[in-house]
Formats: C-alpha cells, structure tokens, sequence
C-alpha cells in the first residue's frame, strides 16, 4: 500500500530501522519530498540534529516537523524512544484512514542510539485496513431518481475511486445502467481506457453538455476546471461521492451528496438500481454526439500518429508505444505535453496502474515513483514491468535516480520523449544559429534545452541500457529489447520534432 | 548579491522577467532552493496559483510564502503589481544588509500577464552597499589588552570576514602583530592557505590549547565544536567580532563583544595597535607548539599522499589536484570525506573563492553554486575557473545540472571522488558477491552506491568531456586537458579506494 | 448553529457587513479567539492592513492568516473582493461538515470600502446540512455480536453524540438494551444525567471495569485517560462510533471501529437489535457494582452538600443551585474545582444545553460561550435561561463581558464560586497575616487570589443585579431573584470555604 | 527587561520558577500575550503538555513553539532539563540584544517536576549589557555635511533614541545645534514634551516641510506615514541612525545611513560638530513657521480646553491632569481618540516614561503595561506613580486587572476617559430611544458601548477607589486624592461628551 523512501543519509537509514521500516536509498531528496504533495499515502523520516544540542547551533538544526505541517496530514517528533512504536503507529493509520495524504516523522540523532527499557514501550500492533462507511439511504433514492431523470449523463471516476478499489461495482454501473465515463489522470485504468463507454476522446464536449455528472471520488479542482462555465453547464447537477465530507459541495453545490466510501457507495447505487432495474439507452441523441465527437477527434490523433515525417511526432510515438506496452504494465508519467497527449494516447487497462504528477502537477516526482513501484512489484514477484514516460525536462528533475535503478536491478523502462525543451524547444541547427550569434551565453533562454541531448548516456552511465531513438523502426526495436531485458533497466531516449504540439481543442 | 536563479517553469521565468531579475534556468530545484538553507544572500521567486482561483483548487495551489517563512529573512508576495518593484528592492536589500541571507518573493499567474499604470507604480532605486558600524572604543581598547596578554592567541577568521571584504586589515592584523590564524570552511582564501601563519594543519590543538581566541565573522556552532570544552578550554577568552548583536556572547560569553563590521572593526584594531605598537613574539612556546604538531600533521598528510598503491587514496588524489588547480580557481564542495579532507588539502589563495555546504551542511547545492559561480565569472571576463570537487554521493542530488552547464557553455571542472558510497562503499568484487548472494535485490545497502558507477559519462551525454580516472597519471593529464578547454565543462570520474579513510585526528 | 462573533473594531464589523453575517461586538479578543481551540464550529472574521502597504509597515501588518493556520480547519483571505462570498461559503462549510471546527477568513482594510461590478461576482447558496453517512453492515453486525457477548458493557456519550443529534436513538439503546452509560463533559444532557442509567457516579471504576466501551462520538484522549490501563482494563473491547476515520483506532484499537455519523449508526445498532431482540440483563454483576458505587458515591457527595458549616463547601453550593435551575436552562461553566466538580453535580436534561472548557481545556471561554448562547435563545424566543457558573480565576479572563451582557439586555446568570484562588485560596485573616509580614509585596503567591473579592459590583458596575452570597439562604434567595428577572443580567458572587476541594475519588 | 509575566496557571508558574524568573500573576493571558505584538523585550514562559503524552490527545496538547514562531525573536522548547538555563539565557540576550523584541520559552509538564544531575547542567552567567557600534566616519561627516546644509531640518526621535538611552546627547544636538524636534509615541520625553525645540505641535506641517529629516531610533512606517508624499516632501533627505541594518533605507532611499547605537552616534555626530561648530539659526524662515503654525495649534487646543460646557471635551480632561500630574509620572495609555489626543495633551518629561500601544497599536496591553511598571519602580523604591489612561473601549480588554493591582497592592490611578464608544458613543439619552424602539435587542451597534457604564465601580470591587467624574472640580480633586494615595491603585471614570472628536488637522 505505502512504500517507505528515504534520503540517503546514514544517520536517517538508521533512524528508518529504528522505526522498523523498510529503506529505499535514493539520490535525491526531492525524489523522496516531492511525492509529498501528490498527498500520496507516504511516510517520509527525517533525521534532526540531537535534542541537546538545538539552541546551541547544532548540526542541520532546522524546526522540521514544523517545516513540514503544511505538507502532511500528521507531523510529530516522538516525545521519548518509548513513543516511537505508537508514533509510527500513528502515521501509518493517519496516513491510510480517511483521504490519504502524507506523514513526516522526526528522529533526532541522539534517539538513533539511543536505548530504552522494552517495558517501558507501548507496542501497539499496526492498525486495521481503512474503515468504510455509506451513504445514507434517502440520499441513495435521490442520487437513482437524478440519474434516471439524466438526459445526457456523465460518470467522472477519480483517484479516489482507484485508492477506494471500486472497479468491479463502477464496471456494473457503467455496463448494466449503459453509461458514458471519462477518467481523471489517475483515475485512469479503474475502467479500461479502451472500454466502448470510457469517452475520454470527446472530454471537452463531455463535460460541456452533460446535465448530470457523478463524481466518483473525483474532485471539481483545477483538473476538471473547477466545474464552472463555461467548461460545465451552469445548470449541471451533480451526484458526488467522496469519503471527505469537507469536499461536499465544494465549489458547486452538489444535487446529490453520497458522503462514504466510493466502492460501498456504488454497490449502494447498484442496489438500487437492481431492486428497480432501469438502463440508460445506448441509442440516445447523446450518445450519438458523443460517439461522433470521439469518432473525429480518433481521426485527428490517428492523421497525426501516421505521419511519417521525421522527426516524429508526439502522436506518432504514442501510437507506437501503445501498440507494444504490455497490457498489465505501470505507467509513470511526468512532463508537459508529455503527460497531457500521453494521457490520451497510451491505455491504462487495469486499476491503480498509473501513476503521474496529478492534482499538484509536481515535476520530479516521475523516477521516485517508478522506483517505488518496480521495488513492489519485484517483492510480489508480480512480473509487471514498469514504464515511465517522461518529458525530456521532467527527467531532469531526478534524473540521477537511473543509479538507484541500476544499483537495485530494477527493470524500469525510461522513455523521454525529447523536444528539447519545456513545452516546446528548438532544433540542433537554429541552436547553432543562436550559438554563432553569441545568443546562449549572454541570453537566458527559459524553455529551451540542449537539443538532442544524450539522456541515454546516462542510463549507460551505470550499466543500464540506452537507446537513441529517431524513427518508428528504432522506437520498436529498442522498446521491445528493453521489454525482453528483465534484469535490467533502459532509457529510451525519443527526438521529436520540437515544435510537434498538443492537437487543437474543439469542443 | 550573485546573482538570481530560478526553476525552469516558464511562469517563472516570466515572473523573473516581470521583476527586472537575471534569469539562469536551471534543471532541478533543489540545485535552487538549497542554496536558501545556506543563509547566502540569493532571492528565490516563485510563481503561484492565480489570486482569484485560491481556494477553489487551483493548479499548485499552496501558501508559499507561509512555506518559504522558515527559510528566509524575508518573504512576501507583493500586494498588487504596483508593489513588485518595492517588494523586489526590499528583498534585495533584506538579503544583503545585516547577516546574509534568502528572501522568497512569490508572484501569482494573474500578475505575470497583468499589466498596470505606470504612473501608479513606485520605483524605488536600488540600495546602497550595505551600511557599515564600528566597535565602541573601549571594548576595542579592551581588546587591545586581552591580546596583548594572551599566551596562546589564536584568529578565527570565518565566512563573515570574507562576506565583510576584510582581508586586507587581517592580513596586516596576522603579519605585523603576528598572530596565527584558522580559516573555517567559508572562510579559507581571506588569508592564503598556505600562509605560513595558518595552523589549519593543526586547527585541534590550536583549538584546544588557545587562551584567547578572535572570532572574526565566526561563529561558534557546531563547526567549532560550541566553543565547549573537551574541545576548547573552559578558560579561553574570546574577542568576538560580529554584525549580529544576537550572534555575541551565544553559547560562550564574550570578554570582548566587538560588535559591528568586520572590516571596519579590525581595522580599529590595527589602529589601536599601531598607535602602541606590539607584535606577539614568533619565538613563543606557543607557535614552537604549533609548528610542530603542524609539521608531524602535514608528515601524516605527505605519507599518506605519496602512496601509490591503486587505487588512489583521498590524499593522493587532493595532492595533485592541488599542484596543477590554479590558484585563482573557484573551489565549488560537498561531499562527506571529499568536502572534509579536500578543504584541508585544497588550498584557497583568494578570499571568496570558496563555496561549500558550509554551516548547513546541506548536500545537492555544488552543482548550483558552480552555474552561479560561472555565469558571474563569465559576465565579469576575470578568466578564472571554476572547479567543483564533489563526493559521488553528493554528485547524485543535482547531478542532472551538468546539462545546465553544456547549454550555457559553462567551462566548469566537476571532479567527482568517487568511492562507490556514502562516507565509505564497497569494491566492484564485493559488490559481485553480494549480487551473486542476491543481497542487492532484498537487502538495502543504505550508504552503498554502484561500484565504479561512470559518471563522466553523464557529462558525454550533453556533450562535455568526460575522464575516467584511476591513476596519479590519468588524474594529471585529464586535469591539465579540463584546464585547456575554455570552451566546455568536463567531469572527472577519479575512483579512489572506497576503504580510504580520514587519517586519524591526534590534538 | 453557529454564532459569529467579533473584536470591537470598526473596521472588523464592516468586514462583518461586507461578508453578510452577524455581528456581535464584545469586549476582549479573547472571548471571540478562545472558542476556536475549541473545535466548535465558529468563524471569525478579521480585519488586516491595507494590501498595497504591505511590506511598508503597515498598520497592524501580520500574516494573520498564517498565524490562525494551526488554530483552523481553513483559513483565508478572499483574493478579491468577488470572491468574499466563495469564501465565506467555503468557511462555513467546512466548519460544519466532517469534525466541526474553527475557521479564520481575513478581510484587508482595502476591501472593506472597495466595490466590485456584481456581475463579477460568483453568489454560491448556502450549503446544505451536513452529508450524513452510514457504518458498513459487516462492522454493524460485529458490534452487535460483541455487545451481545459483553459481560460488563458501558456507553461513553460524546460531544459527537451531542453534534450529531443522536439523542432518540441513544435514548433506545439505553432503554429498551438496558446499557449503562457515562457522558463526556460535553456529552452530558445527550440523555438527562438524572437518567437511571446514567453511572456517572461510579465513572471511574466503569471505565476501570468495563469489558467493552461504546464510544460515541467520544474521542479516547486526556479526558478519558487515553483509554490507557490504569485506568481502563487492558483488555478492554472498544466499539468506536465516529465521523472521522483518522480517530478510529486511536490511543486502543478498536475492536469494531463504526465510521459513520452517530445519529445514523445508532439507528442502524438498533435495526440489528430490533431484528434479532436482546436486552442486557439489569441484573447483572455489573449492574450491582455500579449501582452499589453510586450509591456510596452519592452518599458522600450528598454528607458534603448537607454541611452547614460556614464558609459552604463546593457541594452544598451545587446541591442548592441543582434544586433551583429551571431543567431546561443552558449551563455554560469553566474552572478547575468549579468546573470538574459542578459538572458531576449540576444536571443536565437536554442535549446541547451545556457549553465547557471541554477538551482544550481553555479558561476564558465562559462568558463569550453564554454571550452567544442568550443571543441565540433570544432569537429564538425559546425562554430558556443561560446560567454561567465560574471559578473565580476563570471569570477574571474575560469578566469584563459583563458590559456586553448589559449592553444587549441578556439575562446571563453568573454565578461564581469564590475560593479567593486557583485550585485553592487563603481566607481574609491569612492574606491580612500575610500583608502584615510584607509578603504581598514582595512574593508572588501564583495561586491566590484577592480574597472575598467583590466580583458582584463589577455587574452592578453596568446596570445588572449583583449579589454577595455567604450562606445557603442568601444563595436560594439570589438565584430566584435572579430567575425572576428576564431583562438583565446579574451576578452570584458565592463565597466558599478556601480550602473547600474535591472529595477523594476511590475506584 | 522589565519582567516576567505568565498567566495565572499553576504550572507556568512552578515553570517559571523552575527557570529562575520572576513570577507576577495576572487575570489575563491577553495582558499578558499581547505586549508580544509590541516587539517590547519581554519573555513569556509557557506550560505545554508532558512529552511523552503528545500525539495522544494530551491535555492542551498543541505546538506552542510554532505558534509563537510568528510572534518572538526567539522561541524553543528546552531539548531536556539540563538545556533550561541556556535556554533562559539565550531568551533573555535574544530579547534586549539588537533591536529589542519577545521571546518564548516552552516547558513541558514532566519538565517541572523533573529532575537532573547538577554536574550536567551548563549554568551560564547572564549576558552583559547589549553591545554598542558606532557608525563609520565618512557617513558622520556626510551627515554633517547633509545637515549643515539642510534649510528646514527636523530631528525625529524614536523608540529607538529611548531604548538607546541617547537622551543627553540629542539634548545637546537640540540646545546647542539649535534644531527642532518631533518625537513619536514612544519617544516621547527623551527631550521634555515641554522643550521649545518640540514642535510636536507642529507635526504635520514639520513633517510636510522639512528638507532634512533625521530619524533617530525612529522608523517610517505608518505612524510616520512611511515617509511618501502627500505627507513628506518627495525630495526629503533623511539622515537615519539605527542599530537595525535591515531597516536602514526602507521605504524611502537614506541620503545618510548611520548604522549603529543611537547614543553612541549621536555622540559621533556632536564630535562632528564640536571639532567644526555649527548652529541653525533660531531666527530662520523654518522656525518662524513653525513656531507660527505651533502658537495656533495651541491656541485651537487651549480654546478646546478652555470650554466650560457639560459634558467635558477631551481637551479639557486632558489639560487638567497635565496641570495635576507628577512630572516623573510613568505614563501608560491606550484607546483612539484617547490615546491620540492625550498623547499631545499629556507631556513626558523624562524617558522612558511612557507606555502605549505603540508601533502595532493592539488594545489590551495597558493594564499589563502598568502592572509591570508599577512592580518594577515599588521595587527599586523610585516613589514614582504610575498613570494609565485609558480609553473606556480599550480598558474592556483587560480591565479585570485591577484585582491583579489590588492583590499587589500596586498604587495604580487609572483615568477611564469614557465617551461610552470606540471612536465615538452616544449618550444615555439616545440611547434610552434606541431602547425604547427596540434596536437595541436586534441591532447590533458596534462601535457603542454601554452608556455612562461605571467603571470606577469594577475598582471598588477589589478594595481600591472609584470615582466618577463629571466636572472640572471633581477631575481635580479626584486624581488630587489619588495622588495622595500611595497605598492602593484607583479608577478615575471621566464621563465626556460622547460627540467629543479631535480637532481638525490642517497643515
């Protein structure tokens, strides 16, 4: 459920078996901080100087757990060695029971040597899995009757809905009730992307037209524009199901309320929907506009992914990508347009099998997670192979974690799509132009970077694989040796054409 | 004061540009915002969620300048566009009056496209240098009498005198009244380190043996052990001087609180010496003593330095290095036993030429103090060259900036000392075995990196030099071709014996 | 539900205005910031300098919503005048939904004279009631299998329990499955303290004995001894009934852990024990031991109250007020002795009738709490009287409220219980023996109070009715006249013995 | 400084005897936490749960130390009993080192009943006086040379000048170099308000005017209207003497910038002037103006206070306690209009002799103000009084104080200058219609108090005296009787004209 990282300071190792949790080494703090936004279930141990020693100038002496309260749901230093046990305990259940959210627990120095009494310890055994709750049953009745009134309904399955592991019940709603859906970036895989009924290729229109959305542990934020005009209909009603009910309501008054947990709220849904079986039609005038819309906007991207210009585009080498990537595999996924077109283009078909920047949009965060995540499938001797695709400015952020990769064997598989730059870059040879000119020492380009930048060096640095990729043949070539290779990770290192660019978007 | 770094996200460097800031765009932001934990006087801006989504989930939404309070001097986002240039005077200012320090300034999307009247807008000019105070006479006239009497006086010449531009009175204060002296980290080059009046060579006894001791700009925290016993006597009396009225009389009381600025105060002192002239005697048993511990020392070091046995050990390493560096290199460090043994055997010859971890002790800032150092190097024409010695572990954290370097065309030496670890590693055999025993794969090795991990082939992959180095020879040649290129930076990989240790420290 | 209150600033009321709520201006900041340790739900308005002379030094400059982030579920400040009513939405919302709580929403100077276009404005509606959710079945049906099992049962009734309005159905539970039960200080009146099976009497050694607790909406912190032995058996089985999934399993873990409002899960208790009937027997062992403490608790208290010496002790004073107080009065109470032992013998009928330092355990609450109380029942014209019984030490917090009950005709009765100190005071002779030894003034008696300080006259001072109370006589007599008279306020003023104290608590 | 407070809890106070300070026990946390704002050198020592309870749910439980960060120079939690007296020490020299402020001091509960080894404890002395610097040479000469030249200069004498204790040295400044001066609230009486260099009645016009200002120990913030036009002319040069670097230049660019004690420069700048004399002419067109614009300015306030009308003005009031009150007196003051007016009206004539509410402007501090000023002068036997006055708004904050001046038996004369308002009341007959027509039970009123409340009454509660004034006569010989009094602390209620308002300012 959680994996522990930690910085790789000895001092904070120790502190980590002090606490009787598993350590990951890494190369960079922010690989380890940075996923503290993404209010991840992680627990982060940090080592401060010893207690005797702040006031007086100490070593690192830093007020760290207050540092980090604006970060996490729970920050402590235990009081004495003794609470050491019951703070861990603390943490762990803080940051798994309710909406998840990350922890940061403090270990002075001194208490890492420290010994104490076992008598004087209380043990308190780890706590149960999260506890879950319904929706009351008046609110249920209301949510049906709204749903079956719905002229152009909407199912909006959030990252929530995947922590809540509702899959089976919201496949029930989606497939026996025959309505549309759309994913958020992570809620992605909770349904498979390639499901007839997943409509994330006419999203905007989707969200534009519908009069009823059901928010299964997704949230009005910034990702769905807030669910105000004139990206939503001003009179849309939602049905919202989220276990916090501090999110109820927020920022559009919700029609419906369903406060519990996503996966026992829906089985409520379907109860009631089995008890009065009803079924949105499949040849509705909604369904019809939106099956068209996809349909176009699937011809743009396919016009775009068939280009056989080079340097390629985004399209094109998703489409690729998509073609090859096992089905069970995890993708990672950090950047700009990286993140955003790869959303769209590369499936998820299984639940909690993608992991990306998210609501915060934090960038660095793509290396520390495929560690995490190769590390967890290697201990469930799962077999899934992990992806992770990262814009080429993304990658720079934590680029370094390739070493841990190498030192651990773990067969992550990196693909940085490489344009250059942030958002948009230039090609080697205006570069040059630019060099000639004297540009790049006296002026500071903000979003542009080396062109053609060897980041496959990099893996090759410590022993991994790399590949410089510029055609469709090199990308399947070098994507389906990284695939065959299991003891072993790879970069792929992708040059496109740095003006390449998002399609337009037309509602 | 140096110069203005940023993260490499376009609002950002807009933002930037909205403030009249040089913009240097850099990979990963912690080679930006490290820097802030090192009370260095830098100005970090930061780009935030707009003004009128806060509090509906806007895109990275956050109470950054709450976050930023803790880590700066001053922090703030200006209260309407009109207020930039007034916020961006304060915080230059802030940063440089006074202790140096970090201020944040935060500026919201919306402002970054916002536009204002002119005539509405405050323009204050740019501060004057930062204001300088004296020392009261009588506690200069008090200092004057404590060393005159002193029998073992010992300067401590720390970042605050290179900061206060003091070299030029302490080195008239160290030659004519001929005192010796110690540098602390920051400090070293103010003075020449191999100023035959420097006892670093012996800086324990020197330590512990002082009755009294000059604190110029110094501090004592933990890099001077508190200025407590067992490692200074509890009779020393200490002449502080410092700009900081809260610094004087921490953790030892002062017998001579001097405070005001560096310069100016040694300066009173030099006067008040030469109006009655005196000169600590150069034949006392005192610098007898220390010359000898200076000399038995510097034996160990030379011993140590003379091995050639493979691979190379620190000292034989830092020998060479320190032949053919010139000497008006910038030294950029980090590192564990790379920053401690290299500041010993590196010599700084110029005041300011110096940037480590310093006080804080932070890991992951080398790489960004060396762009910082090389843009302002190159901006200035003075030809001087700047060499970044880092541990293979402290590499890591922001390793990813040598792409920096390419692109800018930044001519700066990184010379890793890489013994496959963190304070020590293990050989590539027993790396092997443990393979074999499959320890790598469920067993964390929390100080272990990858043996013999290529480094230099990172900086290859944006087109730099890289060197691998594994004998005195290679060291030389690959040093003396880093030194000849003006054009590109390079990356020494020098793999040293990862058993090789600090020598023993004897008081 | 929630009363607004504020600082008596003119630049905060129109804050107040601007943002549409209800104002009441009182004396003392602290009556209005106190409450917001508590967790009620409460939102306070503030006024803040001017934005565009922020960083100037501004009139009362502070980060102000940085500094209430510790005390609030949210805390803001509107980024633009359209978006006051957003926020205040947001506030009041969030102080209502999920754990009730304080929230802090800052009103610069600037916008309370600003003006906007309206049509810029976003108007959300007030939010609904707070979403009600349900525990699962299995968890329902395993309470109820543990309770049927239990040999020594015992309710706990908690603040939740009083939120949450679930009194009908506790009430069931009690009555018609014959549990015994033990409110929390602000769970008392959930059902009348009076209520047969109420063990208040025998609390501790109900806590120490029972086999299974019940807690609902009760948190096991500080005011239940953490739910830790001593004081609870070691083997304690907890059914935990709360809102807040991070409470579950806190401190003990909960053998049922039921995550759902409390109104709601006790509904779904009762359905379990309607469909499948069962009764504890009121015969029980346990029902004997409690009964038998009671009784001999009853006994002592009762030995306490009968006392006729002079100066009256804590109990008879209670006993008196106990007989005269209307049952359905509001009691609002702070102190040490007062409230801890006014608590225990001052009933409570109804549910939310009773308003304490509660956890927190702040003094200086009182009066604001009976301020708010009376305007509410006012409002309301429900009759019902605010009695406001406090220590001596805690009135003088915030006694200067008095005016404000003057001001606004509220017929708050205070009554004080004089002990001339804090835990316990000295009597007049001691304090003149001590002025005769100059002790006065020189030594600092931290506990001692003024003895036989008139606090009455502070009343009269305004216009309300002021009584000095020595005897029981003069306390019936003042508490009636007191009750007559609906139109202003007035204070008791009971003298009691110095030394009076608690009676011993014997498990 | 001054003392230590704490609040009246019987753990703080064994807290503050475990640290070794003096204890005074007041009514009020707010009297006690709120001088805090005033960047006044005071500590305030804190009780906080017991270590090893936190993360329970303790009693109190809350991070007091990062509550108070916002608020102290310096705050910490002692890291274990044996760090308490450099703890203490290092909060005490924090307080009165560099520019003075709050500090606070954390001490757990297990920590006051704890106990340690001697031999562990670092006991070090107490930190000498604050330390002196003097400003560099060239700027004294610059600032000679600036005032030398100045047409219309102006001395503004700060906190700063008063703290500094730099009061015989501006006195020759004023007497011998022939220049006005203005003070600010706390400056007042560094120089005698009396002085006929003051042209404190001259404000606006010296401040508009004067082409060269001089700011000792004063800053532009908003009690100096920042220093910007419309208030300052925009071509003002200002010479500024302060210890704080940060401060030197804010808002407005110095032409001289002293850095250093204010004393210690301003004998610096009178070298300046005894080497090579110089005087401003006392017949210049400056002072004719000024002394014009000052001879009205008392002529309106004289006139004002000449009325002979019922109820009395403010002007009145004031001009007979000035005739009244000991010219040692210390004066303590808060309110609007009473602090504002008084402070003109009411005339210190030696430093260090006033107390207000200063640069933050927080209501609430006057009582704690007086109570500490009047324990310190009965302490060192100075026979002087202490005078707060108040206004009646402002003394509802913490007016249950005065059992606090009772208890010590502090002779206190608090002079309530009550206009039954904040700015302004009305009076007992308006407010007898609005009863009658029933607003006041649904309308809130804000800024109205209760009319003609008796205030004196709250000091007679406690065994002090009470008067209520309504008349010249019984002004005078109220306050007569107070003086006279030196045994017990009195309240003087001053019934105005609720219509009373300052008087017009024109420049």
């Amino acid at each position: 459920m959680f994996g522990i990282v930690g910085v790789p300071i000895i001092e904070v190792a120790m502190a980590a078996q002090v606490a009787g949790i598993k350590y990951v080494g890494m190369r960079n703090e922010q690989a380890v901080t940075d996923p503290v936004f993404k209010c991840r279930p992680v627990i982060v141990i940090g080592g401060s100087s010893d207690r005797n020693q702040e006031t007086t100038g100490a070593f690192q002496e830093f007020p760290q757990v207050e540092a980090c309260r604006l970060y996490s749901k729970f920050a402590a230093r235990p009081g004495s060695l003794a609470m050491i046990p019951a703070v861990v305990e603390k943490a762990v259940r803080s940051s798994i029971y309710g909406r998840p959210g990350a922890c940061y627990i403090d270990i002075p120095g001194d208490m890492v040597n420290g010994r104490v009494e076992q008598t004087s310890v209380r043990f308190p055994s780890c706590c149960p899995p999260p506890p879950v709750s319904l929706a009351s049953s008046q609110e249920i009745a209301k949510a049906s009757r709204v749903l079956r009134e719905a002229q152009r309904p909407l199912l909006i399955i959030g990252k929530g809905a995947a922590y809540g592991r509702a899959e089976k019940g919201i496949r029930e709603l989606v497939e026996v009730m025959g309505l549309p859906f759309l994913p958020t970036p992570m809620g992605k895989g909770v349904l498979p992307d390639d499901h007839p009924s997943c409509v994330s290729a006419a999203r905007s229109r989707s969200l534009l037209q519908a009069d009823v959305v059901v928010l299964l542990g997704a949230r009005l934020n910034w990702m769905l524009h807030f669910g105000f005009p004139p990206r939503f209909s001003p009179h849309v009603k939602v049905i919202q199901v989220d276990l916090c009910a501090e999110e109820l309501s927020n920022n559009v008054r919700a029609t419906v309320a369903l406060l519990g947990d996503v996966r026992a709220v829906v089985g409520q849904l379907l109860q009631s929907f089995r008890s009065d079986p009803w079924r949105y039609p499949s040849d509705s005038a909604w369904w019809v506009t939106l099956r068209e819309k996809m349909a176009s906007n699937a011809q743009i991207s396919k016009r775009l992914a068939l280009r056989t210009t080079l340097p390629m585009n985004y399209y094109t080498v998703f489409q690729h990508m998509a073609e090859l990537l096992p089905r069970d595999c995890i993708i990672v996924s950090e950047g700009a347009n990286t993140m955003d077109i790869g959303r769209t283009m590369l499936h998820n078909h299984y639940p909690r099998h993608r992991l990306d920047a998210g609501t915060f949009g934090t960038m660095g965060v793509g290396l520390g997670f495929a560690v995490a995540a190769a590390v967890l499938e290697r201990s469930q001797q799962t077999g899934r192979r992990v992806v992770c695709v990262e814009g080429d400015s993304a990658f720079g952020f934590s680029g370094m974690e390739v070493e841990t990769m190498c030192r651990y064997k773990l067969p992550v598989i990196i693909i940085i799509i490489n344009n250059n730059g942030i958002y948009s870059g230039v090609g080697p040879e205006t570069w040059r132009e630019m060099e000639k000119m004297g540009e790049l020492t006296t002026v500071a380009p903000p979003v542009t970077l080396l062109p053609e930048a060897r980041y496959e060096q990099v893996m090759c640095a410590f022993g991994g694989r790399g590949y410089l990729v510029r055609t469709v043949e090199e990308l399947r070539s070098a994507l389906q040796q990284s695939l065959a290779d299991i003891a072993s990770p790879s970069i792929l290192n992708v040059l496109i054409d740095p003006a390449s660019d998002r399609k337009q978007q037309v509602t």
